[in-house]
């Protein structure tokens, strides 16, 4: 395990331990490097929308979550700035999703990110696309 | 009050009533009306990132369950197929956050809406526009 | 006129001079100032695409350049990012168009603008959301 | 060749030779399939922007070129609903230009494209991603 792999892994547990939102999801960081990360997750009751579905925003937020562990791993402070994202068919409850964040490119500090969300059959659920903003400064807190 | 504005009032009732989402983060329903929405809602503790400020998936949940009563408003099956967000501000703890969905255009079964997301001195937290797919079939549902 | 409007022309002006897509298109610029700007211009033969209309390029070009007059016009050379285009409807041959560009929110160098293309009915065209950098240095050029 | 292929063949001809826009630009056509294109273009003087750089609506425009033929190469018409752009480096005069058009994922009536677009050294200008509608009825026309 090179240095870069185990400080992305250490800065992205730093996130998780205190990320409040994926917790209460019970989401899981699966994978994470400097530029990518695998996050996952189990569709539960409560997060289901007025439709029985899975709603839309927890989608975007599994999205989210792998897209801010990824630009986020190097250790340098990055906020999202814009995303997009295709909602392609619904998830349902029991269903583990899989969220993969990739960096497709960067120009200076902007940075942009493919994020697939796929089921359990590896069907497409969601695709993201964001913009973060690397500001700088550690993510890693002392202390 | 008209029979349409009641009558969105209805729909919108029996959408919130099963949205285990908008319930686990205290949402409220403000107004609704065939096209527009507005929901707001108390940043809580849960909701907080690995930064320590409102994730911007729940900032972007808050803006979809807006636009997803806007659009079912009607009684006929919307589908949200496609949405962006720009995130402008953060959101802190205790912070009450409004966001309000608005038509922009249609065409055909397709609706276009913007929704703004802003904080209690009325700045803008977050923009985003989205667009939804009109399936058909009632919303509320029998017995 | 305050100092502030004639030099928002005068390097709306100057960037004007120097577009030969703007020129080729006919664009005329209405009215600019720093952060918002108009641009028109008559749907033309050579403007269509296959299917008869105006190319959906061309919408998204004529919106694109009042993007960049209205956030160029403070003579901070500032580029584009990203951009959204939502089609409203198609415009015919003969039709002027109007691009109204104005800003949304500025965040630090990034500034988001909304931009409506308009037919003479007033009718909505396109709506166009888009994402400036502020990079800096002036936008007028000595000799 | 299989019919399939010949047929988009002569359904992208046919759009291409009535596409005024293509045809000023010198737009070339290299490859289609239902689902997919390839167009190439080289950037000309009459491209440039005010900053001396390919207009970012001509780089758009060649994008949603190719995304139009490979959504309507199945000779049903099909529109552009949405599309997004991330400007990611400058093109200059005289590079070529290829842009190519995949399907992303299919929902009903709407589908969803990624276009890349590359220069010579195969580095990315830009990336767009479109949503289409298919309204039906053929884009080949008697007569």
């Amino acid at each position: 395990m090179t240095d870069e792999i185990r400080d992305a892994r250490t800065v992205s547990a730093s996130m998780h331990g205190r990320d409040r939102v994926a917790h209460a999801m019970g989401m899981a960081i699966d994978a994470v490097a400097v530029g990518s990360a695998t996050v996952s997750m189990t569709v539960a009751d409560e997060m289901l929308n007025g439709l029985g579905v899975c709603h839309g925003g927890v989608l975007f937020t599994l999205a989210d979550t792998a897209m801010a562990h990824a630009s986020n791993a190097g250790d340098e402070r990055t906020l999202s700035t814009t995303a997009s994202i295709e909602w392609i068919r619904p998830a349902m409850v029991g269903e583990r999703l899989r969220a993969v964040s990739a960096v497709v490119e960067r120009r200076g500090r902007n940075t942009i990110h493919d994020i697939v969300v796929t089921n359990e059959a590896g069907d497409t659920v969601a695709l993201v696309r964001g913009q973060t903003l690397t500001l700088g400064g550690r993510v890693t807190q002392e202390g």
